[in-house]
């Protein structure tokens, strides 16, 4: 349902309200999904599950190099309609703007939205800290503004966006932000010690998201955000840690977020605030 | 008990190792304090009540820039042989390592440990956030760097010094790190939303201090990590915020410290890891 193309869209001013104006009362079957951080990973497997379990639906999948991204250009050949690949990097705000206000002019709302971008190491650059003598400086900084400081501020600017609508099959009576949280981003549940720039960024993600949450909340807004913990998944980001974790506690990317697909398809207003792992269950914080 | 001049002391590298042996063996009466962020505020309590309520005992008392220190200087008139006034800037790792060689060369061991640095707002650089949408990236870091890296940084560097002993009056069996938290960085308990950068920077330190302290149980050392709330006290941290706080609730510097300290001085190696309020209180995660 491509009615104007992009390119023409955005450069006539004029043309571009007025047609923001007209898309926001459009009802998109299937609702508008947005999936953050989906060049690989958790991120890419749930823009293929919204596109491929629903037969209607209008998913923006974001990452930082689109070109490099090959598993969502596979996904694009498959679903050119449905599939909006757009660039946005969690470092640089413009892009995440320029991302809503695309969003705004093509779609008018958005139903769901999924943070599904983290970092726990890159080579040569940061690796999850084994005690507190490896703590450095740069990489808690980089490791809390990728994983707590950016996904709040796509929240931030996407919130205007977000409607009641859109789920598999059912219309969810609540838009639906969906941040990937982790375990071992809870406080009351840290028995190891260790990792320590990942955990913290997580812990403030879960603090961050639960603060929105309130003034959501507070506003009336029909919105619930949730904090959801994928297990540990076979990604590239686990790879290097998966020797100590039991094959049977190893989960599919398929099998996670089809798991996490059923709680966010199911969410409530009263689950605003919670964090979630994947069989459901309530994590404390 | 000054024996070598400090300038002395460091420039030959034979007597500096061959003191800290010496001094690692001497039992300093009264114990050694290092209170971190002490120009003002609860900072500079806790350095004046630790010389005024205990006759002997040395203090190492830190901040930006000891020259603009008017109440540390105040204080070194009348304390000058038990207080030792030490530059150390958070976002300057070097200042917290040059800190902690200097005390471990003058004194060998570091009985109790008090972070009580902290930002919330900053005239024309960052200010509590009201909403969701005055979130920057530029306070969000900040306040991270300043709250939540620093101290941790700072345990990092004087691990390694951390002995049991010191205490007012009684020889405590725990060394102590006390890092000021506040109770907005609880997530449980958070009911009213807003001071993201604040309290997600509270929450990350209340994490990383209980990874920390899992990290010092596992190795036995008998070191207990608090992370203290103070109450909102009457501090140039909280004068622009102090109108909605009712008269009884707006504690003295005096009083929560006085609390505060009892606190540390009570504490038990089965607190490790606790986040305790001013009245004894533990504090949900």
């Amino acid at each position: 349902m491509k009615l104007l193309h992009q390119q023409n869209f955005m450069a006539n001013p004029y043309l571009r309200r007025s047609m923001t104006r007209a898309f926001s009362s459009i009802r998109w079957e299937g609702g508008v999904s947005m999936v953050q951080g989906a060049s690989r990973g958790i991120g890419l497997e749930f823009a293929k599950q919204l596109l491929e379990k629903n037969e209607k639906g209008h998913v923006i999948a974001t990452c930082r190099d689109p070109s490099g991204a090959t598993g969502l250009l596979q996904l694009k050949d498959r679903f050119s309609e449905r599939l909006d690949i757009q660039r946005l990097d969690l470092t640089d705000e413009r892009t995440i703007e320029e991302s809503a206000l695309s969003i705004s002019e093509r779609y008018g709302s958005l139903n769901l939205l999924i943070n599904a971008s983290g970092v726990l190491s890159i080579p040569n650059v940061m690796q999850p800290e084994t005690t507190l003598t490896k703590v450095q400086r740069s990489s808690m900084m980089l490791a809390y503004e990728i994983n707590a400081v950016g996904p709040i501020l796509v929240i931030k600017h996407m919130w205007p966006l977000l409607k009641a609508g859109g789920g598999s099959g059912t219309e969810r009576d609540v838009a639906v932000v969906a941040s990937l949280s982790a375990r071992v981003g809870s406080i009351g549940d840290n028995r190891l010690g260790g990792w320590h720039s990942y955990r913290a960024s997580k812990t403030a993600l879960n603090q961050l998201t639960k603060n929105i949450a309130v003034e959501f909340g507070r506003k009336k807004d029909p919105i619930t955000c949730l904090l959801l913990h994928p297990g540990t998944v076979d990604t590239d980001l686990s790879k290097p840690f998966q020797s100590n974790v039991a094959k049977d506690k190893l989960f599919t990317k398929e099998f996670s977020v089809l798991k996490l697909l059923s709680i966010i398809n199911n969410a409530k207003i009263h689950d605003n605030g919670k964090f979630i792992a994947w069989d459901g269950k309530e994590i404390p914080w």
